[in-house]
């Protein structure tokens, strides 16, 4: 087993099968010893935050894989705090597919003079680039497809997945009175066939959920679902 | 004659049949006393600047005017420096929409992990927000109809025109040895039948020009075609 990234969260390793394990981390991201999910450095360690995050992840892609949605899912072992998953090649070099449920964060801070804080987006899909150093920005279909990241066609599938699934956890959150303003997903191609999955994970995280109007802070939605 | 608008760089008088009158004033935006056509703040008076920012804008009107291309465009007295135009709705609280042949400004430091400075992009349109507030921020096709901006149909056909006219302007620019790095645009809604057609102006100031290597500044330019 060989370790091949070392990323801020999780750490992957090769597994001689050819697969990958990643090693969820009790490092989150924040800053200034505040856990913030969209800050790009990490801000603090908290005990059993990589296995409560690998949890939810097992929890969703279980459900995915149920449905037939494909993902780059084998298994995972929470006492270890590890997945194994699929061997994927990022979109250039990553991307963070957006599914909106109500008007927050960039999107309110972008759009604000034609949208109010809490309006309903019917699962509105948005793509920016994995760039820290460029502060994440948005890119457009046309953008992607020209500089040779995306082909349009396989936007069509990108979006379309992302709303599949952004449907599916918002759903599973309406179980337990959980309302989901937005999501964020990662996608990669698996195989031969170059297939468009889901990687990376859905944790805490990755979503603002919101329960009787209070947003919930991610190891919190987390436990709700232990 | 009343005055219906004061602009940045512009004043806007409604006229008695309907159309109205713009009358380009030597205010121009720039930062610190420097013109930079990008600003959202006046910067200085330059005398004479009101007349050579008509006097391009009416020299590509006519050529798109001949070309059957729709503007707002009527007439222009370049003496009074003011041109007289149709009455058009704007898209939302008014959009730029911007047409680049060279990876420049906003666009590399956007992607600058995918691009370099000067590499040539196909006619590639992207729309921002006019928001002063918000830095003008970019918005997707998906967005703009979401927001009831601008429907998909809208779309396309604002994209076909922000290409056509871009092409025109490459073309004359090249005429004189002059590159066209990038061009932004301002479109509108025009009569009942509510077409989209070119508004605002084509000026030295809308542009990125180059000419062996080296930036043309937009006074520069607007000399280069008198």
């Amino acid at each position: 087993m060989k370790l091949t990234y070392t990323g801020k969260t999780k750490d992957v390793y090769a597994l001689e099968d050819g697969n990958y394990l990643l090693k969820f981390k009790d490092d989150v991201t924040g800053e200034n010893g505040v856990f913030d999910p969209g800050a790009n450095t990490v801000g603090l360690t908290i005990e059993g935050a990589g296995r409560a995050g690998l949890r939810l992840t097992k929890f969703f892609f279980e459900i995915l894989k149920e449905k037939g949605i494909p993902t780059h899912y084998v298994d995972a072992n929470i006492e270890e705090a590890t997945m194994t998953v699929k061997p994927a090649e990022l979109f250039g070099k990553g991307l963070e597919v957006i599914c909106r449920y109500r008007a927050d964060g960039s999107f309110l801070r972008r759009y604000g003079l034609y949208t109010e804080a809490g309006q309903a987006l019917d699962a509105f899909v948005e793509v920016t680039l994995k760039d820290d150093g460029r502060q994440d920005p948005p890119i457009s279909e046309d953008a992607l497809d020209m500089l040779g990241i995306l082909s349009k066609d396989e936007y069509k599938v990108l979006k379309g997945l992302t709303q599949q699934i952004g449907n599916v956890v918002k759903e599973e959150l309406a179980k337990k009175g959980i309302e989901l303003h937005d999501i964020k997903f990662e996608f990669g191609r698996v195989g031969e066939n170059k297939q468009i999955v889901l990687i990376d994970e859905i944790s805490g995280g990755n979503m603002r959920a919101y329960k009787d109007g209070e947003y919930i802070e991610p190891l919190d939605l987390e436990k709700m679902f232990q």
